[in-house]
């Protein structure tokens, strides 16, 4: 499918587009001549970074609001072609630290953005980004979209709720809407800043390695994940809503392969240009073994069959194209002080 | 087990303990010699009844709050050794009208009472009542607890996600709670207002019995469904509430057979001693068509080898038992203002 035919000169919202996944459509969006409107909250440690559409700032219009603002999600949503849903508290821990907020931003707020629609701008095609996380431990591996839904913490609860208040939007009102169940995600433009626990393994290790410290795996370091680059989950998200069979499905979006932890380590080194030995593989610690889910990774046929999607890059060139965004931007995107101070005056800059 | 034992002088919450299940089962709590506290924000149209408790309404406290109100929560969670959570938004029409408010009740609330739990009470033995509902259009029945859950409207999401997070304060936080999914539940106290695909099949007969109108059933009258008497549901929210073994499970509470419309038509006519000829079939409208889900009943296996609880009373002896309440009690449950007129001052009357 030719997506620059199907997006330019199109209004699309991209809500969470300052944070690692939405920046990175933006970037392809404005790329394929949409008209660009960004939502962002910038909550801190929620990923927001001005710093991730700075090379594109005049070619899009960004409103900061928090998705709990139902008035401005109200006005925001008129008049757009295509919704991208991508806004959402991701942090497990967090979501057990605060669950009321994990409940207002991943559940309560999807009702704000699908009722605005109903209301307001019931065409506009919405893409939500979803997750493998509330499958769980897994009953069997690959994943598909059958598993059984068996959240481990508050975070899989509300994050499955948001995304099936988009399905039954869809069945009870007509909202074309589509959910994108989305493995670990990696590439340029996500927040480093240190967050022991908060991020998945590989935002840890690449950390790690920006910061010259030692990767440590835990146990053999035998545990399968599967990991997808930012530019196939872009892809993915303009095909889900570029494609009327997408509309009421969802759909895993997984990596090309599962990888060994051990296997990613030396992966990265190697992308980082290190040697490939500078690990070292440690006893699981009993309180991380206790919340340890095994192997997982995710069945993608379903999405490949409907839509034609199917990850394309392979680790080694996603992890070096990542270590080399990072390598030349790395000051906007490891201190929380100076990410926020690069960020002041933005707003009147990018619309002068 | 010997319930007496159990609950005699045992500082007891029933959380939405003026409606239809809540008042039944505070009904057996003051006969089993517990002190009753009952939560009810008497929201209309959500069933309390000042009058379900009417009879023993100087045996037990009564609290007016909404389990929107935290601070109130915090508070009243305190110093109770059990907390049977029964308050809920449970219209499924109701859910697609106000879906922020179905979030609010069945999902962000029970996170309240959860976290007053675990930081005020966490050894409260806390039983909540879930629903069968959010399995949707079964795939296979009778439906099991591994059924996949692929909830049709608002409120199968909401039911979930309040649920589960039970189930995840168990896992993360220890705190002894239980979740039981109620097939449809019949019997004395269910208010009886007028509200036209509101509540649930029998409920909606049985008005039409009292109103000494036709009975009409859609299509052939072939779908099997459940029914459960309240009896039997407050005896199975109380073996949950005594077992350990039932501490961090999710029951399927189902009835003692599947039934078609056209028998349970039938079972109604002859329990209200009118001649079981007095109904018609008539061709299902499309709009009714469009909604119905066919066959469903549940599998109650699981509760009855984990605490051995199973439905006892016959249809026939639940319904005969149930006109006999509404031919005595009608003018209490008919009409929302009589009810609601009779319900004045009855606060300061019973703690006079």
């Amino acid at each position: 499918m030719d997506l620059d035919h199907v997006y330019r000169g199109k209004r699309v919202l991209v809500i969470g587009g300052l944070g690692f996944i939405g920046s990175n459509l933006a970037q392809h969006l404005v790329r394929l001549g949409a008209q660009v409107l960004i939502i962002d909250s910038l909550v801190p440690d929620h990923g927001g970074n001005m710093y991730n559409i700075a090379n594109i700032r005049d070619k899009l219009a960004v409103n900061i609001t928090d998705v709990r603002d139902q008035h401005a999600i109200n006005f925001l949503v008129r008049g757009q072609h295509y919704i991208f849903n991508l806004a959402g508290q991701v942090s497990h821990i967090g979501s057990m630290e605060d669950p009321l907020a994990d409940n207002d931003i991943n559940a309560r707020s999807q009702v704000y953005l699908l009722e605005a629609c109903r209301q307001h701008n019931s065409q506009a095609r919405v893409v939500y980004t979803s997750t493998r996380q509330f499958y769980g431990v897994p009953k069997y591996v690959p994943v598909d979209e059958a598993h059984p839904i068996e959240p481990t913490d508050v975070n899989g609860i509300t994050k499955w709720a948001g995304e099936q208040y988009h399905l039954v939007y869809h069945r009870a009102h007509g909202i074309p809407t589509t959910a994108l169940r989305l493995t670990n995600v990696y590439g340029p433009r996500q927040v480093l800043k240190d967050a022991e626990g908060r991020m998945g393994v590989i935002y840890h290790f690449v950390r790690k390695v920006l910061a010259s410290e030692r990767l440590r795996v835990f146990g053999s370091g035998e545990q399968l994940r599967d990991y997808v680059y930012v530019d196939d989950v872009v892809e993915a998200l303009l095909l889900a809503g570029a494609h009327d069979e997408a509309i009421g499905e969802v759909f895993n979006v997984g990596g090309l392969r599962p990888v060994s932890h051990l296997q990613l380590v030396q992966l990265l080194l190697e992308a980082a240009g290190l040697p490939t030995d500078q690990y070292e593989l440690v006893p699981f610690p009993p309180e991380r073994k206790a919340i340890d889910i095994g192997s997982v990774y995710l069945d993608s046929t379903r999405i490949r069959e409907a839509i034609g999607w199917a990850p394309t890059t392979d680790l080694a060139e996603g992890l070096a194209q990542t270590f080399a965004y990072y390598y030349e931007h790395k000051a906007a995107y490891w201190d929380a002080e100076m990410v926020a101070t690069l960020q002041e005056g933005s707003l009147q800059a990018g619309n002068a």
